[in-house]
């Protein structure tokens, strides 16, 4: 074994320049088995400072492996890197005999897929917590549909559970003085509304009506985990397009808005979904904002409605059987690229459409009583309230395919968020607007059959 | 149920007004009941946002707690938030007629003591976890021989373990321009050479040959883990009175120096005993100073030897027979204070204590193989090597009592740290210099009885 | 010339290192003919990089002079860095010639005296504005009287002032989260009410109810210029004590004072006499505060009132003949040390020494017609007003010397502040409080002889 | 007079809006005599914080006025902002009497021309300095060939001078973590290698062989005043092409550069012109790369050879008979746009042009006895030495049009720089390469008459 790897480490060079000198430059197709070794060397040794050194070989090995080892090795996590059956039955005995915490404890010491550990220890390297990150994306991409999926999954998210505790995020403000290697990761993660390059970033985060918000973690440095962009407005905005606009004039001082407009929350890290920071994020804005803005009255969202045409084509299939016949033969004008462009066919398709758009976002449920809607799920239970449904709000191409153009408001009242949670919680309910509730009874009558309630 | 409370807390009233506002100002003599109904409220909330408001008040009472109550909270956490039986039967049953990753995820889940959940949803608090490392701190002092310790303890460590994973930990080095916030707090937390004050401290920090580095976590601010007081020295020094002196000299420049002694770790936080961070920190800070001081050839410590005199007194008791009656003759001379200033005493004593100190160190074992001294233990453990045994190191008061005077210079070379970790853990195995080696034969002559090797 | 001087400046060796390697290790005992040539030297090279070389070693042969060889380098400034009077009577012959712009700018060339040009290359030394500082001070000290004083000190004033701009100072909030570099400079510097240790002043800053701001500049580092200590009070305070004790509970929150009260306002380099910045520095912190803490209302000084009891001793002379004979009788009580512990006596005094101080701040000038008192002249030269007269507002052994125990407040109201300032450096009018006013008219009884107005 | 105005300054609003109240909302039309009183107004006032107000005032009503009004008020500043005529013949009366120090102070006050002190009193305000050196951009477009533009540029150069002295100067580095805001104006200010956009701006920063750093004043924030670009290479570079190209490949790391090549020197602030940092940039910017990569050998500009072009016009026009026909023939070839891919053309070119190139730099002097090519006495008056003339070494459009297609390298030796700067300024010797001498040889062959040497 030679021996001054850890004195190479510690004196500077890379450590990848450090791995070749160690265990040579032939070897450098690996394969998954490498890893497999490198990561019972590692689960193996003490944890200590040599450790470092073995989870920094693991993951440069990892990095290194094509999609069908990278396959391997998860499936292997599955089978070599699990429990010990046997182990498990003799604390069990144990327990069984004597139910108390000390058996408890070797119980779930026992119980605690090696996994678990070999992540931990994984996450002992320099950068390390960014690289599982990216590990568990791979995974979620190549694993998808393997029986030991969700196990292992529920492993990744114990830990980022851990790892991504709440307390350990740490709120920044996103604008022109910002480093550019981070800016660049605001253009290529936004989702919502895409960022055109550096002239358009500029008008979305220099503008005394601009603000953008992002969480960061300290292991993680410049990459951030995820971002919402706000609109400083008089009155709550019902479009998008202005506000994106080219040509656009903001107001004359942040002091004279009255209202914020989140119009787009970005996650940034694949690899981090299913741990939620969306929820902390928008309420540690809206405290942000009300401190250095004490004028704002209404927080609120510009959100799209997403899937929304794709449930219009399902329930206005002649099948179905749902829609007034009156209904179906509006919406068909929807096949038209250009009816936007007719005032008067608009106006027509607005009296279908914003009323099935409520009752969509009001009855459509999935299996666990919560909305269809992705995004009305999150903000409803966030404690949000429906206020809003705007017609034309986004005129983009990829607004009118997904939401029919339509763009919804969703209100944080910050005095009924916890109430207005808890109902949604608890039985399903969402507070929405009078104006919407009413579009929901418009709705119901030109869904055919639908019962009196 | 008061609504506004939310709202408060985000509108920037501290925590503690707005628990005020929300629970009432009649109620402020808490007892443990009320924190483990807190408690209970958090664990089955959804863990969202709301939860940061229950998280803070079971956080806000357990402070107003006295020892008593305390007490009875950890007692509750052995009983009340342990794990339920039946489901882990249940789970146990399902997993031994299959024994898939799906199975087994089942019964970790089930077999994981409730009150780790509890601790990562106290953690969504701000500031939580830095009063999680003080509860454990109580846990520790209170709880202690109590039959449920080992176990709950566990369960502290095995979160504090993800939490204070050495990726999240932060370098920095102390000196005179640190805030003065941090400085107290070494001033506070030194643990091996009492620091008397700020102009001891600058001594400390503000000269061109010393050096102090600390760990730090990004969710705990401003207070220390851990820190190391560095002498930048020509040669190896053999004594710590001269480098603690008020009245001498600096080097001329560090780059003139060719050795860097560690003559002081202290852990800071005795909640976080049993997280280690000392070995990491030792390291890399010998990384810092080989960039920043390319000459530096030795890196070592200056340690003290506590337990020593115990030792000593252990062996040189009439009943126990281990000493030869010449050896125990002289030894008896240490009961006289003023032994030190008397050269003739003094050099009587030398031929027989620093060959028993070589003795100790090298042979006296714990029932696990590894050193009896702790000390010894810590740095033998990193990968250092037994380098020099010094009379006359540190004559304070307190280096007299404990270690009969000497201190123990232990070397960290780097290209042999890993192989004389490995030797050390696997067998027991300690390096040392030939001239410890010598010395340790001369110990050898002077216990009776002990058999030819 | 050994040329590899610069190579070793720009190679990170230490400017005195390079020096010494450049010049010689025999040269050590410098006088004042070295640092003429040094500065002959600097002048006549072209300003350029190789004159920082220059600028340096002059400023370190400086540096190592006694007082003797410095005060005849000052002397050199005067005889031998002033300017040449043949070009003068040339320049000024074409000038007079034609009075245009370009012979202007030569008879102003040639006017300047030379040491300007001097410092200003001086300047180009790493470090040297602080140290043309530090120059500055000696100047003072070693030449006052000299008959070249005034001038040289004009040069140094015309440069300071330039580098000094406002525009380039720095306001940086001073708390217990600042380096310990700056801080001890605090302790240091502080020139009103001695700070006694690390302990008091960590009571002076790290309190919710108080403040301390200072002044920096970006050549000079961590050397504070000025700086300003604050208590938040509720109410105008009158008395100094209450705010330096070590065992007062401090306000429950910064929100609940109504009133900022600047306590010390100490300026750290003699070098900088006469360049003002405290005038700015109470506005800038003023706007501060009120961002910080809107609900603050009065923003006044705590002052005192140095050179008064001289003054009273001056008019209660008997040969003065200015005071009525019972108040002359009543003064004489001040030379009891222990005056202030009978309430009979204090009061006896009160009633004569108040309205003395009162006529004292109104109507005794200087030459200029501005108020004799230093403290008052400032702080009315700043637009504020005489607010109030503290009876036993200072009962330490300097203020009882100094002041005969009086406080003074000064009022800063911001819209009156402009206005205040024109009368004041108009027509030397003086703003106050009416119950100044009144304590002035029976101040107007004691003096006798002063004639109606 | 409207009190409030310095209230309002200190609470937070814009100077735009407080002036606006202060002065009315009618006056928004400022014309050029409007600015001068604001000037009298402040020059008249005592310097204290009211004239904060009035400095700012004066510098908006300059921003608001068009061009017409500055040229009108930079006249003014030659006439009522000089100096007083009768104060100076009586100042130099006195001192024609008495030739102290006393008197020559008294002389030197009375001839500074008013406007300096007018400058420094503007730069009291928020952001005056910058607003300043727009100023003189301004004055350097609009008073070219005025009579008085000579002076009054030398009042601006000499406050200048001070304020940015040297020792004021802050160097950074520029990278991809830099704020965007100031990255944008390198991308604007870049006025050697045009860069294309973002992207391009990420290769020549984001590369591990690319350095970039520039030199900020505290008092102008995020504007920078210079900046240099560099390329870590192996050997000397001879082509800026493959430097600036897309696709290259960095080398594999910078450790094993033996070279540092500047390949542009951007000076971004016009309203500086004159006050020189570029000398000092380049030399701190190899002390930083020294520190950073001690194996660098090689401080070398890869540089441009404006003029060259128009230079080589003049010599082959026919009436000027400097040239022998052959040369003159070959060079006609230039005209021909596709010369450099005929490589037997190009070849013959070479051998006329470069050794005409040397010839030019070497030989043809302004009256000042130092390199004609502005580059060129840049570079060798920091004592450089020319090194290398590189044939096709810019292909760029301009750098034909320019150069034709030369670029050379002037080489930065440390231990000579400063002997070749004093060899240079002394007597305007240059230090070249034994290649570049050869060259020279050659070149004077092609011109016809010139005398042997």
């Amino acid at each position: 074994m030679n021996m001054s790897f850890l004195q190479e480490l510690f004196s500077g060079i890379t450590r990848r320049d450090a791995l070749q000198r160690r265990f040579g430059t032939r070897k450098t197709n690996y394969d998954h088995t490498d890893l497999e070794a490198a990561c019972h060397e590692l689960l193996y040794s003490d944890g200590e400072a040599a450790s470092i050194v073995m989870a920094s070989r693991a993951l440069d090995i990892y990095q290194s492996l094509g999609d069908d080892d990278k396959r391997a090795f998860f499936r292997a996590l599955g089978s070599n890197f699990a429990a010990d059956p046997d182990k498990i039955d003799e604390a069990y005995r144990i327990y069984r005999g004597d139910r108390s915490n000390k058996h408890l404890a070797g119980l779930f010491e026992v119980c605690e897929p090696l996994r678990q550990e070999l992540f931990r220890r994984l996450n002992l390297a320099q950068g390390a917590t960014y690289e599982l990150v990216k590990m568990r994306q791979d995974f979620l991409a190549l694993m998808k549909g393997h029986k030991d999926f969700e196990p292992i999954n529920a492993d990744f998210e114990h830990l980022f559970g851990s790892w991504f505790n709440r307390g350990f995020l740490m709120l920044r403000r996103i604008d022109w003085a910002t480093p550019a290697s981070i800016l660049e990761k605001i253009i290529r993660y936004e989702a919502v509304h895409k960022i055109q390059g550096w002239d358009d970033l500029r008008r979305r985060l220099d503008n005394r009506d601009r603000r953008c918000f992002a969480f960061f973690h300290p292991a993680i440095g410049d990459e951030p985990l995820i971002f919402v962009e706000v609109a400083l407005t008089k009155g709550i905005p019902d479009k998008i397009q202005p506000i994106l606009a080219h040509d656009r004039y903001d107001i004359d001082a942040p002091e004279l808005a009255d209202s914020a407009a989140f119009f787009g929350i970005s996650n940034c890290q694949v690899g981090l979904r299913g741990i939620s920071f969306g929820n902390f994020l928008i309420k540690q804005v809206v405290q942000e904002l009300k401190q250095e803005l004490p004028n704002l009255k209404n927080f609120v969202t510009l959100s799209p409605l997403p899937m929304f045409r794709n449930w219009l084509e399902q329930i206005s299939h002649p099948d179905s059987g749902q829609l007034t016949p009156e209904a179906r033969s509006v919406l068909g004008h929807l096949d038209n690229p250009e009816w936007a462009r007719h005032p008067e066919l608009a106006e027509r398709l607005n009296e279908v459409i914003r009323p099935l758009a409520a009752r969509y976002l009001l009855k459509e449920k999935s299996g666990d009583n919560l909305p269809l809607n992705p995004v009305a799920r999150f903000h409803l239970g966030n404690g949000a309230e429906l206020h809003r449904i705007n017609w034309l709000g986004d005129v983009s191409e990829n607004g009118m395919k997904q939401s029919a153009g339509l763009m919804v408001n969703y209100l944080y009242v910050l005095e009924n968020i916890e109430r207005n949670h808890e109902k949604f919680t608890t039985n399903g309910e969402i507070v929405c607007s009078p104006s919407v509730r009413e579009l929901s009874k418009l709705g119901r009558k030109l869904l055919q059959g639908e019962p009196e309630k």
